[in-house]
């Protein structure tokens, strides 16, 4: 299996709901460093999983609603905890839809099988959602 | 898959047992990073893997025996080569024994499907190991 | 010149006052790596520079006032831009408070003679600043 | 399952073909920085998954030809692009080569499983190839 | 005294005349990450050094002549050889430049006193050079 | 000023005498990750500091007779206390006798006004010593 990581940051502000969040219920924020792998089985036949630059410009897209916002404010979180691993979640989400609807250029949109995304909230935890992208 | 990461260090002594260590066969030590990722298919009812926090306090604990120690005193690697890979394992089977026994709270002694441990003992080298916490 | 460093990090929300600022005049937060270098031109009858333990500890209370704030609510910020280079020279002011306070212990209090703050807010930007501790 | 990794860098120079390449496409070279990860179920009788040693040995050698090279010169890519994600495969092909001959000692060439090699072009970008060694 | 520091890459191919560089007297590349630090004593009006956002496109600018290159056919450098803490210098040179030349907006082309570039060439090698930007 | 550093690491045992080191007290262990810093004030006639690979050769003899050791057995170290701090300003002396004794090649003897060496204990922790080479 063949992978390509690119990666990007954002910084926001938010807030979580729950005792178990201790002092990050207050309104706090964070640099998420971003980082997504897209996986295939063969290479296209430029001899790449996908174009960099666009994979790139395509999470700079993905990221671009939430930079420097406050997520507490955002509809899409109404009603949920924007903890780590629901935004990497969410990522995933943005960016499936992103190679599904061919951004990525070449044969990408049917040969990218899977899409794994890491967000590091400091250099000592991070979280990861991985999944399939057709299916 | 979710998955939540949390790293800390040990700085430990010890020795290993075969030509094939060389050097390493004399009394010397290292410094290792240690990085635990708990691996979920669904998040908990707060939208989370584990509770961080609790992640963080049961690696540390499960660390503490080891921390500041010369590994060839310790009863429980009597007739054992303390080698990073074996390690990493020892580490994988008492932070198990942790999450099976409820340590990390919530719901996570059963959710949590499986762990891997990694131990960097300097920049050019490291071991993992992992697998399931149930059955 | 001897010197030791300690590392911790923190997670705020703010907002900047500028149009040289662009979208982080939004409230939004960062996750700011903190480095707190000690300099001294002899080490003290231990064979070190302070006390490793209670160099973090007096980092970690320096921190704790901003730790998951919004740093626009704090009177202390009441009429300033909380940008990374202000914020690294507020946490130097304090740390510097400390050390004079005899907070490091032994001979620190005199023999530390400057200070160094680094806040990395990225991994491809940061601020520093470096003073003296008397005088 | 166990792991252990080495990493090395080496330095090319390399042009790439395809207008997909943009400024790519012009002679210029890279610092690649390779990571062999090794993959094994049990330990050998050391209580290692390979003697480190000798795996950054293999590597080294592995990686010799291509070290301070201009790839479009070498006849083994002469109708190839030499993108990260093939220049993965290919160490890889010579990684497993090199394991199933026996070059890592012990048992190493029945019980590695799968390897994985990641290739850093910078601190944002990398690529992956990984595979089984047998059959 | 603060500081700021923008990071960013770029890469390149070129040869070194001398039997002192070995095997890199052939054509090889590199992937120079580099880091541009800007010192000034006091902040101005926004509590800033300089605009990080200038501060990284004036980098972006200076690289551009380099990125994907082959250093050796660029008249720049037609007599000199075009090693790390070379191209440290001129990276100084042309960044100086353009801070004089009020590149970086606000006060910076006076305020900003000494400027430092480093370059990494892989993660165990790195150069630097530092100046001051005026007289 | 233009510098150079190459990097390098050990792993050795030790033990701390002082209630202020706490559990350091027992023998434990580190990986140090070293970097030496060459500076000097202009290069030589071939556009360096230093070869690189002598300086990293250096590096390597100066290391190895601490390499895989206990240092609470060598004579050296005898009425010492090992501590980070210590070890930078022992590593800095004979790195630096190893400069004056020609071992750099080239003018380095006289050329390289001063050094520091920088050593890593954990991702959280280290210390530095630079001085002069020359009287």
């Amino acid at each position: 299996m063949y992978s390509v990581t690119v990666r990007d940051s954002m910084m926001i502000a938010h807030s979580l709901r729950g005792a178990v969040f201790g002092p990050a219920q207050r309104l706090h924020g964070a640099t998420y460093v971003v980082e997504i792998t897209l996986c295939r089985r063969d290479l296209d036949r430029h001899g790449i999983v996908a174009d960099i630059g666009r994979a790139a410009a395509l999470l700079r897209d993905v990221l671009e609603p939430y930079a420097y916002r406050n997520l507490d404010d955002l509809a899409e979180f109404s009603n949920l905890n924007t903890t780590t691993e629901m935004l990497a979640k969410t990522i995933f989400e943005h960016y499936a839809d992103g190679v599904r609807a061919g951004r990525l250029d070449g044969d990408t949109d049917q040969a990218i099988e899977s899409i794994a995304v890491t967000l590091r909230e400091n250099p000592d935890a991070w979280a990861r959602y991985d999944g399939a992208v057709h299916g």
